[in-house]
């Protein structure tokens, strides 16, 4: 990436984007494993809805048609989101739920890093 | 991207993300074109909105303002990809809508790609 | 990204995309920055949900408990991308509001560029 800053304020700090989707009911788990991990904060899409196979069931794909979940998007350190990740997965072994991990850019690094890391 | 893994359950992988935004009566369209293309699923956002020129008329940009339309995303292979904006070309020279593709990483490879591939 | 295309008319060109996360009423002025900063145009995603500090007040946190806000998406050129993100510097210094700026790739580049950039 390469936007060039003449604006010594405007610079564009590489963190990593997560977004995970899951069913409405596994809301609280993931706000709580976001906080925990690290996160400071977190966008909420409601009103979505998902369609893959999530499991078998005596030999024949379920499919999951149009179930209403939630997407969490959140910006944080690659340590943040690993963490998130590793507290997902034991979730996404027994339920509907996907997660994207891709890299974003910020301007202002304290509103994404917890204080000890935005220093660091 | 690195993300260091410790954990060797834990590995992200990389590959495609596809977002397509499209008024709400194409929504069948696009939903067969994934599966045709080989995407084992997608998320679906409703009431979106969108804006932008979408051609012109007597001279005059027409504004599409508003209006109702749906966002898929995807992850999957690039081939997954490729075949997928290949078949939204030909929608998109007459109708309303946008594609994006990045880069996305996931971290249970068989959930975004067919067993051939996922194997392979 | 290593998309290979054969058909010549499937070009995937690079671009920046930007979401931009504010409150509902500041929509109207996030929509006029993205005009006047060179955007073509944009999707927004009602019904958002936000949790996240957003300043001190009488040194404790100020949490933003699930504040009615929009998501805007637009993809255009790193200038157009820097034009925004120095626009919105000021509007987050007082409110709750964050942006991610990501790489992201568009088949059809003159949906997503003024006429001169596209042709330059």
């Amino acid at each position: 990436m390469t936007i060039e800053n003449t604006d010594p304020d405007l610079v564009f700090h590489p963190l990593k984007k997560i977004e995970i989707i899951v069913k409405g009911d596994k809301k609280q788990f993931v706000a709580d494993l976001l906080d925990r991990a690290g996160a400071k904060g977190y966008t909420l899409v409601r009103d979505v809805a998902g369609m893959g196979e999530h499991g078998f069931h005596e030999g024949r794909l379920l499919f999951n048609d149009q179930a209403s979940l939630v997407m969490f998007m959140a910006v944080a350190s690659d340590d943040t989101i690993r963490r998130v990740a590793a507290g997902l997965k034991p979730l996404f072994e027994k339920n509907t739920g996907v997660m994207f991990i891709s890299d974003a850019k910020v301007v202002r690094l304290e509103h994404f890093l917890k204080k000890e890391q935005a220093q660091g």
